[in-house]
Parts: C-alpha cells; structure tokens; sequence
C-alpha cells in the first residue's frame, strides 16, 4: 500500500516494541495477566500516574472507552460529551449497548467542551424521566486535533466534583498531549482529579494495546469482572505488557509523539499559505484538518491515503505518525501543489 | 515463571508466528482489516473452510463465542449447550450481557451433546413466555478433552434443521480436534452443515488472534456492525492476519497440535497404572482429568502450575501445549511419584 | 389535590372505560390476550388502521415506543429523531438500554423534523464504526404541540423508504392529531406508509393502556416474545382490550380529543393578547406553550399544577385534558391577570 | 369462555377492587406515583412489611421479578435459583435482557431451595471468568404449589449474609403463602432478613397491579429511575395504588387467598384417592399437581381450561382462584371420574 496520512494507526509497529515481545516469550506464564510481566508494567504505569492508579490492559480503544463509562456510570445516567466525541461517533453504538447509557452531546467549535457548553445539559437532577448526567468524558487532544491546558481540565473536574459527577479522559494519543503541553502524563490527570482514562499505545507505535487506567480509587472495585464480561481480558497478557513497557523505557512514547506532532507541525507549515488551501483547526499535536476544493482532495487521495472528515464542508483530515518521514511530507505538498494547479488551470483527469 | 500443564495459553508464540508479524510490519496498512494482508489470510480461511466462509478476525474466544452467538440468536431466544460449556461457566456472563439471551444448559457425562439430550431442552416452541431454543453450540474438542466423531456433529446439524435451528461450533482448540480425527477443518465443519465457528489460534501458539468463521451464507449480514459494537475489532489488524497466515502455512497449525495431542497421550500413558492416580475422562486431545488425592495434587502444585477442575471432586486439570517437552512430561511424572509416595509414607510438609 | 393544566394524564378515567371494564369483569378469560375480548379489540383497530394492523396492548407509552424502536432497530442501528422527542429525553434512556442503539438527534425550531434536517444525519452508511441510520421517528403531535401536516409526513416516509428506513410515529396523542387534521386515523398512518405506531389512550381518557400498532407487515415476526421479554406483556389483558374497546366504541376518543384541543385553543385565545404572555408556539393540539416572567408562573404554581418547560427560557407548558372545564380555564386566566397584576405592582409574596 | 383451572390470573377483579379504583376516579392527581393515593397506599405497605419498606408500584410481575435482581445483582454477577422458577423458565429471558446477568439454577425435588442445594453453586468466588453469586431467589410459594416453611427461609437468609448475597421472594401468591403458615407478611420477610419482595396482587383478585417492595435500606438508591427506564412506570398510578388500598382494607387479600387455598384442599381431596389419579406435590397453597392418563386430560382440557405442566411426565396443573366456587369443583371431579371412566371402558371421542 501506498504511504499516507490516514490514521496514525496506519503505520507498523516500532522496533523496540516488537524486541520486547520477543524477549517476554519464553517459557510459561500464567494467562489472563497474573505473570510477572503484567506486574513489572503495571509498576510502571503507576510510576507514570502515581501510585493509586489501577491498570487493566485491553485490546483496543473501544473497549477502553466503554468499560470506563461502565466503571462510572449506570445505565440510567448519561455522559456529556462533545458531538465530535469518537465515544459518540466512531464506536458504533457501544457505551449504549454495553453500559445502556445515554450520551449527552454539546455542538463545540474546535472539539473542546467547557463548563459552560456543560452546564446546557446538567439538567432534569433528581427527575426520573430523565437520564441523570454522571460523567464528562474529554479526549485529550480532541479529535480535531485541538489540546485542552491544564487549567482547562482543571475546570472541568472542578465543574464535575459540583455535580458528583466524574471525569473521563479519552487518550488515545494522551502521549501527544502530553508532548505538545509540555507535561506528565500524571500532571495532566492526576494531578487534575480526573478520575479515569482509556490510555492509547497502537496509535503511537504499539502493534495493539490500550490500558484502562482508573485514577479514582474509589471506582468500580468489580472491574476485573467487567473487563472479562465485556470480552476484552486478554489471555496471552504478558504479550501486551511487553509493548507498554518498551513504551515507557527511556521514552519512547515520548519520541514517538514529538515526531508526529512535529510533523503535523512541518506539514502545517509547508500548506497554511498555500492559496485555497484553508486550515480549519489549530494544529496543537498530530492531525492537520483541511479544507480545500473538493477536486483536487479527490484527486490527492489517488496518490495518498487520507480520510474524508466533512464532506459537505470539503474538510479532510492529515494524521502524521511515528514514522511519518519528512519525504512523505515533501511529496504530499508537492503532489498537493501540482493538483491545486491542474485544478486551476482547468486540467482535471 | 516454572512451566506447567496449567493452560495451552500459559505458553509463548510460535517463532514461525512472529516471524510473519515482523514480515507485515514494514510501511502503511490501512486499518481495521481494509488491506492486502487480510485479503490474503481471509482467503487462506477459505482454503481451510470452503469458498462460502466469511472471516472476521477478532481478539479473544469470549469475543468470538459472543458474537457466533449474536449472529444468530435474538434476545427471546436460547442456546442450548453443556452445563460444562466455557460459554457456560467461563465468560462470566458475556452472552447473556451482550446478546442479552438465555443459555439451555444439559449435564452430560463427557462434555458432549447428544441429539437425545439436547431434546429435552427443545420445548416450548412459540410460547411467548419460553425463550426459543435456537442454537446448539458445541466444543470440540470438549471442555472435558473428548471429541465428537464427524457422526455425531452429523446427527447434531439434522436435528437442528429438524427445529430450525443453528449450530455453532467452540473451536478454541479445534486444530487438536482436526489432528485427533484425522480429517480438515472443511470435514468436520462445512461438509457436515455447521453454521459458525469460533476459530482459536492463541492456544495453539497464535499471540493473540481468534476469529469467527460464519459457513451460513444467510446469516447476519450486519455482522461487521456488530462485531465493532461488540469491541472487537482490531486497528492494525494485519498484525492477526499475519499469525494465521502463519499458522496455516506448511500445517503449522497441524505440527502444533500434533505435538500437544502426542504429549498428552504421553502423558496419559505414563500416569493412566499409577495407583491412586484415576483418568477421568477418555484422553482425545490435549487435556488430562485425574482424580487424586487432594494433598497429592495440592503439594505438586509447588512444582508445577496446573488448575483444579472438580475441588469437590479432587479433580484437576492437566494441558499440554505447543511446546511441552518429554522432559516436562518425565520430570512432571517423577515428581508426581515422589508426592505420592511421600504421601503414602505420611510424610507431608 | 388541585385541579391543573399539568399533563392530560393528571386527568382520570372516562366513565365509559369504567364501565367496558366493569362489562368484561366476568368469569374466567384466558390470560395474556389470548381471549375473545381481545380479540374482538383487535378487530376494532383493524377497522380503525386497514387490515394490515398487527396490534399489541402494552401498559404504558414508554414501553410502546421502546417496543417500536425494538421492532425496527438492531443495536448497532440508530433512530433519527427531534432533540425534543419524547423518546429522547423523557423515556430516561429506555431505548439505550433495551436496544442499545443510538438516538441521531436534530434541533428543530418546532419540534418537527423535516427531510432537509433528517439528511443531516444521514451519514455513514456502510461504515462499520458509524450506528447505521434506521428509523425516522415522529412525534404526533409534538412534544411542542405543533402538528405534522399529512403531507409533510408523506414527505418523511418518502425520505425514509429512500435510505431503506422505516417510520414510527409516537402517537400518545394521536387522537387529538387525528382531530386537528379532520383525518382518519388510517388516512394519517397506514395510508402514509407509515411501520408503526405507539398508539396512547392513557392521556385521552383511559386508564392504563396502549397499543403498538405494526403496519408493515414485514417488520418483527416475533414480536410477541419481545414484548414478553420486555416486560410489557400484561396477564388480565381483557381490562386492557376493554378499554380501547369503549375509547373506539361511538367515537368516545374523538370527542375526548375535540374537547381538549378545544380548551386548549380557548385558554389560547385568553391569554395570547397579554401583555408580558407569550405563547411560543402554534397551539394546534392540547398544549399550550407560553413564556412568562419567572415571578409570575413561580406564583401562579401556587394555585395550579403546570409544569416547566424549559427553565433557563422561562417557557412554562399548560396541558389541557378530556376533562378540563371551561370554569377551570376561567378560574387559570383570571389567577394568572391577578399574578400579574401583583407582579407589576411589584407585591411579591 | 368456559371457566377452568388454567391460572389464578384467568379470574377477573374483585368488587371491592374495582370500588376502590372508582373511589380515586376524581379530579386530578400528579401522575407517577407522586399524590397522596399513592402515598396513603404506601403507608398501608409499610403497616404489612416495617417502617424500613420502600414500595414501588410496577406493572406485572415480570417487571418486579426483573426490577429486584436489577436493584441486587450486577451484569457480571448471577442468582442463584431452583430450575423450575417463574424468573428462569418464564419470563422468556428478561433478566438475562435487562440485567445481563447469569441465573445458576437447581434442581430441586419440589420446587424449594435447600442450604444445601444452594451450595452446589457458590463456587468460583474472586475468580473473573465466573459470574459471581449475589442473590438467591425463590418463590413463596414455589411454582409446584409447596411452601418455604419460616426457618427454611431463615437458613436461606443465613446462608447468604454468609456470602455476601441477597435474598428475594418472588411472592406472585405471597398472600396464599401467608395464610397458608398462618402468619403475616412481615414475619414471612423483613423478620427473616428477606432483602426485596415481588408482591404480587392480580393472582388475587386485583386487575393489574404488583409492587416491588425493597426491605433491605442499603440496596439500590436509584430504584425509581431503574423503574422508569425498565418501562414499569405507570402514569395514572393512583389506579394502581386503589388497588392494593382495596387489598389490604379489611384483609380482603387475605379473605381471597384463604378462598383460594381452601378451594385447592377441597379438589385435593375429590382426587387424591381416585385411581389412576397421582398428585405429585404436597397441596400446600392453592394449585394442584396431578398425573393421569394423557388421553383423559386432553378430554378433560375440552370441558374445562387448565395448563399442561410437564408434558413427557404426564402432569397437569390445576389452580384455583379467588372466585372458584365449589360447584366448579364439583363439576370438575364429576368430569373427570366420567373421562376416566370412559378411558378405562375404551370409549375415546
């Protein structure tokens, strides 16, 4: 397949992560994550979030999600979160077949919820009629690629510990968050109180694994339960252990994110003064949101792999990853250059 | 971690296996199964099943158990299965959560089900206060170590068309059913009417990576919908693709169970005249049930890891796998006569 | 308790629903419908919606529309509906958790949906991360009290069978719709291509009691057990039957609705040339609509019951019933000029 | 229709009770549950069952069956239960819908759960791929019509506070019970440590109208919106609560059940010693158990209505109702003798 900005999870798996699954296979180790691998990784996730901080691995980013609002949040209560929330547009109904939840959405202008967007749906307390508002969920960067500060969070969870609500983080690029502000991982979330996070690796470098990681101690003591009855306890775990801890060791989540979002950045730089080319969000980690006529990103996609994000606005979507190299950045523009002319200059195949 | 009969998943990953995910792991793939990779094992799964079998991989049994039944049971209607089931007792009420569904479970005293026995759950028919039966689901080979001969999966499937019903098959160890009997995956499965497989590769040397095989033309043609409701599916799904490819290149799969079905007749053999020692079940795979004195299996579980099976019943569990030794099996019988002779001196720790 | 203007099923039961219960209330009817009162029931709503009408009694309008939805929607499906739908925000996410499927909602100005808002949220379809647009459900007449023009329901069925959807129509005051329009029940439902129906009594006189009325025939065979399983399967049935059949019988629900829409435009009348009264929408069932100040309807809930609509916009709704008297409507007007009043002179209590 | 022995729900509604719905019929009432019918009738409950009842009115006993182990058990958890009860065998898969959880079920010789036999499945504690046990339900009195005397349901109630479980009654007939131990309501439940009750009425004599009736003050704080989202919210509740006002006014449940006890005693008595005639359980409430020739009840089945009950085993139920008179008894046993007689003289229609 052609290389491309389709997806950060697109691209393969990073060196170091498949070394370390080599050199944890060997041997027996007891299945379902009661090994000494499991363990080791999970000492390593609580040296990044702090020592209350509860691991569970699991497969894939809509698990992550689900059993988080799960851990937080019953059927008959609801998640505010952003229109744009991949919880609400991208997992194919799953908060609300698995926890049977609604999700109250706010319009956002750039991704980011406020308290004040909020606010709009805390209504109807204590009114059995209505689904009672029980947790904000975030990702962090939003899915337009926008980054909420520290302050920002703190905002929300303030606004949340108001209502008795908790705070969620969908991370599945937490590190090019963590990258772009500047932070820890523990600076941004525990430190802030949020209460849970669905913590990415597969989108910056692992083969596949994701971690709930639940902040708030006092949360779901039953989530080993809900893990395994929402089909995604892992036997072979030590497999995905591995991968985390290649992740942590001297950083490479931290490499890993600085040149995605550097470059998002370079590509951001080689096209915002490009005529007709329009970028519609701040570029603050990995994706690059466009618009620009719909002729030539049609013609585009016949060189690159990138996704349609708004069709009727003529908005697309660049992901830059891990091994996103400055020569497919380099060709992409030029590529892009020599369509927007041909369309210019009437020239369409 | 000391080696062990605990699980044919306590084992680590074929080289074979690894070495095809480090083949596919080189550029951009699209995700989520939308590429060349998974074309091509797909079609390798037609090879092994007929040309009408539709692939879809996923991460785990309880995922694939789940969704087999999903695709062709609605909430009012049940399964019927062994109360010994690992649908039964070992998702921890993952079909009942996901597809909301009640299992009609029947003892047996082998694991396996019999026309005879699964007619005295097929009652009810149209009464609106009686879920309706609408799968048979089987293990092979059983959770108990025995094998249903192609014979008895015949007469299964007409019953089931008899009452208009489905049948699936629990395939997490189908590879040392295929060896024991001697025939292809095609034989024991498409050829005799089967409708759905839960294909498992992870105990037979796979890292992770299972997949639900649907034979059935006619059902669930929504099944990619559900499979991402239900969290199963993967991103970087080549990274799946690639183990079954290896798994069905040169028969590894076969070499695989070859191996841990010979080992544990190995193993039978060398324990079946011990006194005290009783096999419980007929030895038809790769698992080994014995009842022996309970402060006999209690002290060799400092030796080696094995499960308790029957606590009740001194029951335990002993499964080989793709890579246990001779030298396992004969330091683990040696070990076992030492426990039992210590034990019949009275001397115990 | 004080008499109001908070719901029409703040109202009591018809004395002709009484006594068609009291009627039926003789010897022995087998339980659960299968009865010739039922029976003789159904053929009534058979007259009422064609010949086509599948009927099912329920207990209760949440459970009808839960019902429909259930009857058209997997899972992994999705309704497109208003943000004012009942089915939205007043069911406390029944359809979440009995269907797991997502609700698409759409702001409307009127609490009416149109083919242009609907195609908003007609996006996604073939992608398996995206919930599958299904179901195009209506409110008639609206949440808002606002009425769907025969033609305009035309419209949306067009939409719908385009896109390879269906059509509900939550009707827990279908009556007063069927009176406004100077329509058929038939002429509005089955004659329009439109699936299913909620069909509500309870609000028009009844005392406990509604209908899912299915039209196209193709939809749910088995719909008799998800009743059952959900819970909405009533054993007395015939008390249900009997009072549908006094609410059809000499047209005891048409003139129940004429009566309410009545008062409804008559309290309109009173109050639209208030000054500091506004009524925010067209009145064209039984609900009125009207934003007032704060002080004032907080004073005016002193004397009667009405409930707020919408706090933050100080819209407070004054619901009419078959009950409501012409002295209650006199008696409200002159309470509300007098708060006014008080309000104005600035005597406050 | 013939009258019969088919179900205590074949029967229509006691006077006393259609008075009593009348008596409320005026004005206007808060609908939900929240006026002062409902609240006096509550009042009633808690005078039967101790201060500490929290009663929520539902619609059916499937409802309140469903509701009480939704308020106890979650998804990954199970109940433990006798094989032939109400909540596994006929409530076509609604706990397994709306809960999600598994029932491990029991067979018992007569419809009772013993200690002991409960203990059979209290395995797998702390062990994630096992639902974990929480609740242990029976039925008072069972579905073969024997009764829990008060300290087997004393050590039932023990042996879960030993495990951490709840006990539920699901008490469809719990007023036959206690007339038949000659005992109150509270000595039946709260005084054992019962944690919730599903109180059933319209098996005796009311129209439609059942109550879950939560004892224990720890379980579920947000019962009243697991109601309304589980469609068991009645608008017009006061129609409901009159009901159970007229049931406990002057013992009126009491006067029915002992009617309909003491009918059942009466028809033992006609049948117990007529050849070819077996009852198979102790008649200890009000339904009767009884195996004869299958040519005979299916002639018999043609005079008057009553349910098959066990097919393969020849066993038939017969139960009595409030409003069973002794002529229908009568007449019944002179049918019967006259079917049998002419089985036994080979003379078959």
């Amino acid at each position: 397949m052609k290389r491309g900005f389709g997806s950060d999870n697109h691209s393969g798996v990073c060196p170091e992560v498949l070394e370390a699954i080599m050199r944890v296979n060997k041997d027996h180790a007891v299945a379902y994550g009661d090994d000494e691998y499991c363990a080791a990784t999970e000492a390593k996730f609580r040296e990044q979030f702090g020592e209350q901080a509860r691991v569970f691995f699991a497969f894939n980013g809509t698990g992550c999600n689900t059993l988080c609002i799960d851990a937080m949040v019953h059927s008959h209560e609801a998640v505010v979160c952003a229109e744009t929330a991949h919880i609400n547009v991208d997992e194919c109904g799953a908060p609300q077949r698995i926890v049977g939840c609604r999700l109250l959405t706010v319009d956002t202008p750039d991704g980011k919820l406020t308290p004040e967007l909020v606010k709009t749906r805390l209504h109807g307390f204590g009114f059995e009629h209505h689904s009672q508002p029980k947790l904000i969920s975030i990702t962090q960067p939003t899915e337009l690629g926008t980054l909420y500060t520290l302050d920002e969070i703190k905002a929300l969870v303030a606004l949340a510990r108001e209502y008795n609500m908790y705070v969620h983080i969908d991370g599945a690029r937490l590190g090019n968050a963590a990258v772009a502000l500047g932070c820890t991982f523990k600076e941004m979330t525990t430190d802030l109180g949020v209460d849970a996070i669905s913590f990415g690796g597969t989108k910056n470098g692992l083969m596949m694994g994701e971690a709930v990681v639940l902040l708030n101690p006092g949360i779901c003591p039953d989530f080993k339960y809900r893990r395994k009855q929402a089909m995604q306890l892992c036997s072979k775990m030590r497999f995905i252990a591995a991968q985390f801890d290649a992740y942590f060791e001297n950083d490479l989540w931290r490499r890993n994110a600085e040149h995605s979002n550097a470059m998002a950045q370079k590509l951001y730089q080689a096209v915002k003064d490009i005529p007709n080319v329009r970028v519609v969000y701040p570029v603050q980690a990995n994706g690059v949101f466009v618009q620009l006529p719909r002729k030539v990103w049609k013609e585009l996609q016949n060189h690159y792999f990138f996704y349609d994000w708004d069709e009727d606005a003529d908005v697309v979507r660049w992901m830059c990853a891990y091994d996103t190299t400055e020569e497919d950045i380099a060709g992409f523009v030029e590529t892009l250059r020599t369509e927007l002319s041909r369309s210019y200059l009437g020239v369409t195949s």
